[in-house]
Order: C-alpha cells, then sequence, then structure tokens
C-alpha cells in the first residue's frame, strides 16, 4: 500500500460506519442538508484560497485532456466555489454538512496520514448570533451522541483582541500579535512578550496587556468581568463581550450543562481567519490529543467565486482524532463482523431451511450470517467466535425435526433449545435476551 | 467545475444518503463487513490488472515522492491487494461490501460522469453453492430495500458455454467465441453466425449450436430442459445445469418469489472472467437502462498478490444508474432540507424558547431547524416552502404567554393551535400525525 495511506478493515471500519452516522443524524436533526462535490478541483481553484503549506501538500497533476487538477485538500474551499455557483439559486441561509475524504502529502514522520476524512458543518448567509449558538448546540449534541459525557466547548471571540488592539492603537499590527500569540501554548508567556517586543515591535505595557487578555482564567462570567476592562473604548470589544455572553446564555437556556462551555480568551489558532465566535472542543478524559471540533464565524466564506457577500460560522468535527481517542478510552468494540447471529450450516441438505430461519431475523431486524459449508461444527463455531458474532444458532435434522434449534451465547459459552416457529418469534426473542 | 465532474445538491443527496445508508443495512444484515481503501493506490497495483481501456483512462501522476500513483478505477484491484494482506490473518471465509467513489477518464460525450460510487459486496475463500444462493437474495433484499416491487435477477452459469464448447471441441476458442457473442443484443443472430464462422472459423452447425444456447428462453424448468442435449457429454456442462438448478431452488426456498428469478442463457458479458454463476438484475419498469446489480463467481481474487487462491462470488450495485432510474419513476422526493419541522424565529427575545422547543422534538426523533434571524414570518415560511419542510411551528409572545404554539402544515396549508408543554407531547403528537 502506499506510504502515508492505510486500509480500513472490518474492525475499525465497523465503528468508523457508526460514528459517521451518529453524525450524520446529528447535523440532520438541525437541519443541515448533505451535499457532495468532486474529489478533484481545477487547480487554480484549490490555489486561489491554499496557503503556502497547503499548496506544498497539494496532489496535483495534468489530466488526460491536459487540464491541471488537483485533490481536495479541504471542504472548505470546494463549498466556497459550491456556493458561488448554487446560492443565487437556493437563496440563503444555506446550512449544509459535507462528509468526505481529503488529500495532503503530508509529512508521514508526523504521524499524520495522507488521506482522512473530514466533516464540516456551515450555516451562510446570516450574521445572526443565533447560529452561533447553534454551532455549540450542534457540537454538544455530536459528543454526546458519539457516547461521550465529559467534554468542554471552548469559545472565544476574535473582536476581543480586536477591540484590545484597538485601545491599545496598534489595530494595524492585527495578524502580527496572533502569529506570535499563538505559540503561547508551546513557548509560554514570558517567551511571548519577549517576541511581541522584538518582533512586532510593542512596547512592555503593551505587551503586558495582550498577555493579560490571553492568559485570562477562571469562571465564565468573571472572565467577561475581566475582558470588559482591557476592551474599554472599543465598539467591537464591546460587541465581543456581548456576543459571547449572548452565545453562553443561550446555550445554557438551550439545555448545555454549564459544565461544557467553557471562555478560553487564548484561542488563537484561526483568528486570523475566523472574525466573531471561535469554537475548539476537548474531550475531558483526553485534553492531549487536542480539539475534536473546531470553527467560527467568517465574513465571507466566496470572495474569490462570487461578488455576493456570504458570512457564515460553522465547524469541522475530527473523526480521525475522535476514533483514536476512543480506541484509547476503551470505548470501541472490536469486532470483525456486523452480524450478532451466526446459523451454522450443520446438515448438508437443510440450506433452505437456514435461509429461512435467516431471512425470519433479518426481518425482526437482527443481521445474521449462514456459514456458507457444511463444515465440521467446531471449525465454524471457532470462525464465528473469531469474527466476534454474540450469538450461534445450531440445528441438525433433529432440531429441525423436533422443531427446535440451539440459541448459543458465545460469550457466556452458554446454549439452549429454543422452540422454532416459521416465524422464529421464540428464538428472535431469546437473541434479543442475549443481546441486551 | 471540473468536467465531466458534477456537485451533488441537497436535492440530490438526501436521496442518495437515504440509499446508500438502506444498502448498507442490508448488506450488514447478511453479516458482510465494511471495508474501505485508498483513493490512491501505486500505478503498478492498478495497472497490473487493469485492460487496455481501464489503462487509458487512468488518473494517474507522479506523488511528491516521485512515485507513480493512480486513482482507483474499481473496487475489485483495491480488493485483491488488501485481501492478500489482510487474508493470512484474518482467515477465510470473508464478507465484505465496500462503497466507495471510483475514478475514470471517460469520454463524457458518452453522459458518463468521471466520477462515481461503486457498491460492491463480495464472500471469498469458499466454493460453495450456498454463497452464489446469497448473492441473488442480497441483491433481491436490495432491490425491496430501495422500494422497488418488481425486477428480474437473471441468472446465467459461465459452465453451460463451456459444456457447449467441449462437446463442440471448441475448448480453446472460448475467448473469442465470448468475444463475439456479447454482440447478440446489438446486431442480431444473423451477424453473429456469420462473425462466428468468419472470424472465429467455426462451420454453420457450431454457430448455430451457440446461437440456439445464447437465443433459450422461456419458463426457467424449460430453458434448462433445452439446455441439457446442447452440452450433452461435457462433465462441465452438466455441473452448470445442475448448479443453475441449486442456485434457482434454494433461492426460491427462501423466499425470493418466482417472478423475480429468470435464467437469461444470452448474459455473455463478463463471462471471461467469471467462472461459474454470472448475475445481472434489470427492473421490469426500466429494462432499458441496462443491469442494476452484476457480478458472478470467479476462481481467484488475487493471485496477482498472492499464492492463496481466493475463489469468491459477488455483485456491484449500480447506484448512479439506480438513482437516474427513481428519480424517472419519480420514487424520490425532492427536498432541500432533511428537517420535518421548521420553527419560526417570530419574537426576537425568545430565542432560547424556539431552541428548547427545537431540543424536546429533536428528542422524540423529529429534524428540526430554528430560522436563524427574526425575519417577517412571510419571508420565513416563504424559505421554509422553497427547502421542503413540511410543519411550520409558530409562536410568538401571545403564544408563549398561553403556552401554545400554532402547527401549521405547509403542505396543506392548515394550521391550529397544540398546547405546548415543557416536554412538547402534544406538539410531537401533532407533527407526527401531519407527517404519516
Amino acid at each position: 500500500m502506499l506510504k502515508g495511506f492505510r486500509d480500513d478493515p472490518p474492525e475499525l471500519m465497523i465503528p468508523r460506519e457508526r460514528l459517521i452516522e451518529a453524525i450524520r443524524r446529528v447535523y440532520r436533526s438541525y437541519g443541515y442538508a448533505p451535499i457532495d462535490t468532486p474529489a478533484l478541483e481545477y487547480l487554480e481553484i484549490l490555489t486561489g484560497k491554499a496557503g503556502e503549506e497547503s499548496e506544498k501538500q497539494l496532489y496535483k497533476f495534468q489530466d488526460q485532456g491536459g487540464r491541471w487538477v488537483g485533490l481536495r485538500f479541504d471542504l472548505t474551499v470546494p463549498f466556497a466555489r459550491f456556493a458561488a455557483q448554487y446560492i443565487p439559486e437556493a437563496g440563503v441561509p444555506f446550512k449544509r454538512y459535507h462528509l468526505a475524504k481529503v488529500w495532503r502529502g503530508e509529512n508521514t514522520a508526523r504521524g499524520r496520514y495522507r488521506e482522512f476524512m473530514q466533516c464540516d458543518f456551515d450555516v451562510i448567509g446570516t450574521r445572526s448570533l443565533a447560529a452561533d449558538v447553534e454551532i455549540v448546540l450542534v457540537i454538544h449534541d455530536l459528543l454526546r451522541a458519539l457516547g461521550f459525557a465529559e467534554f468542554s466547548i471552548r469559545l472565544n471571540n476574535r473582536k476581543l483582541l480586536t477591540g484590545l488592539l484597538e485601545r491599545l492603537n496598534l489595530a494595524d499590527r492585527a495578524a502580527a500579535v496572533l502569529r506570535v500569540l499563538d505559540k503561547l501554548g508551546k513557548v509560554g508567556p514570558q517567551a511571548v512578550a519577549e517576541e511581541l517586543q522584538a518582533a512586532v515591535n510593542l512596547d512592555p505595557g503593551q505587551s503586558r496587556e495582550i498577555l493579560r487578555l490571553a492568559e485570562l482564567s477562571g469562571a465564565n462570567a468573571e472572565i467577561l468581568r475581566q475582558v470588559e476592562p482591557l476592551v474599554a473604548g472599543s465598539a467591537v470589544g464591546a460587541e465581543g463581550v456581548a456576543d459571547l455572553t449572548r452565545v453562553l446564555d443561550a446555550a445554557r437556556a438551550a439545555g448545555v450543562p454549564e459544565a461544557c462551555l467553557q471562555l478560553d480568551v487564548s484561542i488563537a489558532r484561526g483568528l486570523d481567519y475566523y472574525t466573531g465566535t471561535v469554537y475548539e472542543t476537548y474531550l475531558t478524559a483526553l485534553p492531549g490529543i487536542g480539539s475534536v471540533c473546531s470553527g467560527g464565524r467568517y465574513d465571507n466564506l466566496a470572495g474569490l467565486f462570487t461578488s455576493q457577500e456570504l458570512p457564515g460560522v460553522g465547524a469541522s468535527l475530527g473523526l480521525d482524532r475522535l476514533l483514536a481517542a476512543m480506541q484509547e478510552l476503551k470505548m470501541l468494540e472490536q469486532v470483525g463482523t456486523p452480524a450478532e447471529v451466526f446459523i451454522a450450516y450443520f446438515d448438508a441438505d437443510r440450506l433452505p431451511e437456514y435461509l429461512r430461519l435467516a431471512a425470519a431475523l433479518r426481518r425482526a431486524g437482527l443481521a445474521v450470517e449462514v456459514y456458507p459449508e457444511p463444515k465440521k461444527l467446531g471449525q465454524q463455531l471457532k470462525y464465528a467466535d473469531r469474527r466476534g458474532h454474540r450469538v450461534a444458532l445450531i440445528a441438525g435434522a433433529k432440531e429441525f425435526d423436533n422443531h427446535t434449534c440451539q440459541v448459543k451465547d458465545l460469550q457466556k459459552k452458554e446454549q439452549r433449545d429454543v422452540p422454532l416457529e416459521s416465524d422464529a418469534r421464540s428464538i428472535v426473542a431469546a437473541v434479543k435476551e442475549i443481546l441486551k
């Protein structure tokens, strides 16, 4: 297999599909609509918005017609192109989700894969904070649907830093300040302060104020209280405080537990792209793996492709990161089959009877595998164990004549005879009892 | 967008996702396990088994590391590579499904797309006919799950033609005969007979016998009766008759209606690859679109990649073709949203209340969109109509104070007041009544 890529065998793909279905269900429950776009795009579409790093990682080539094309490296650029074409007809607001593979020729030494799935959701065409609130609700429901009880959705708002920089008369140096601030977690406040002074030319008082903002911690209300004087006199800064207050209040009122909501003024990543609310999400049990769902509000999605201004807000769920976390937290069952029930092919002449039994169980919503060959029972049961089937049904001539069937719990190694009716009612009940 | 490619907007993607979920559910109900493989493979993996046509259509290029790579053009070649690596550990039988995109630089003048989804399922590691029978059952369940009541699963067996050619002493000319026979539907029996004589050097008697086999029609038992003398004296031919008889009998016994099962000795396509049972599937309402699910039995999946012999049987569902058919047959509802319920944002100060109402409906399994801005009600309802929401919930200060909510059927344009409880029980009931 190609370097930097990987196969998904059933043991990984079964939980992956289950997660993807849970994710889709949450997106749909909020009215986000699915879209898809081609894996390949004209190269100039992709490079129009790609930074230097993305451009280096691009898989690009000339196709049979001599056109320069590339594999998408994210879902934002294709969405911008799509929106520019689709929105004039469909109108706004437009809510979409997009679950799809993207490709980046990354340095695999960092343990990254060159093909991975992104799970983006966005609302575009509205500046309303109601949309910002909804993103919080969706993130909350996503994490809950995937089985996480404890996590924190961390919120920031780009306007706080803008407000502070306005107050310090540094509005024109925002990008440079952000680049340095982004290193806070890695190098610490002392080094950041020095670099702000050396590289961005701030005076010690200015760098102290910026660090004071970035290092605020404590309860949400406490942080907001302390932000206010830092942005005093800036209309944008006051707006940031009001926006955050409103998003927090509405999310809590809509049912998100207080413990899941954490103001975090230190979030700098993406602040050069985002213009309002910014989101990150950390698992309480594994904060070290980083944010599992990040996003924010932006002013204009598709400026390169249309003159129509499309403000929006959205986030992206890190499916691969979440799967890795769930594996580490032993939240995933490792099985090689999606079928709970295994039917041994015991009596060579009774294939139709096994098939009818399987069909009856399927009608009751069970997934059932019938072994394809009348091999020795021991071999068949060993196979069923290895694959991870939960229940085996065993019937030979004697059982069929007596209208019974052995129902075997493969984990507990217990078995009992159950009446075999034409609709397999008793067997279905016995199987469901074991699966409970 | 790139020539030969297309976007899937919500109107197409909503039914597509629903179909994919139904397909997965059927595969899983038989114990087929999902796998996935990279979109990119080493070029030599892809070209090892690609015919001349596939090779011309390959998207291939050198990656950042100078490696020659290509986008997969089908799911069989990646499955062969995967199986060679995975089977030694996982053992057989191995049942997998794989739903994924493939890419072919086809001539778009023929109305084909260069990116499309394949939906393959296979059992490998067994020669048992029970597996051949199961493929019929899966095809039947797939078509039923997608909403088709009338379709015919057409069966042939490569051994019939092999048997006839053996009887005619033409076993060594099988490939050439197949190439000509494949044109039967297009050019007719006269032209095929002439070409068999001119190009394959058969005598008139031989070509007549071959055409007699290919043109047999009628009831299944009648066809089998007529095949027998044509393959008389050939052990392989007799086996073909026995195999087909057994597959038909077992499929019928397992519940597939007689009307869905049709022997079709004229199926030639793929017979040079397949070695036993061959499947095609036609929609009764639209036979002209061609087979929507085709496959067959083969002797060795992964000969290029491993010395382990992996016989198997499988088929591939033509999702894009089926979607086109369902569109033509008006079986698809065209909606722009997956959410049945629309909540108007009527009173600017009541956002938390709208969000709580939405959350209560979601807990009851409904998908709910809350409009993000407190615009004029008329505008909001126009939006809801355009998107395809089925029910609108409208509540302002008056309604909240009276603990009621207007429930509006957007298709019938009828509305009524319903009590608004904290768990929204009555509203849920009213909505479900409308959706029934």
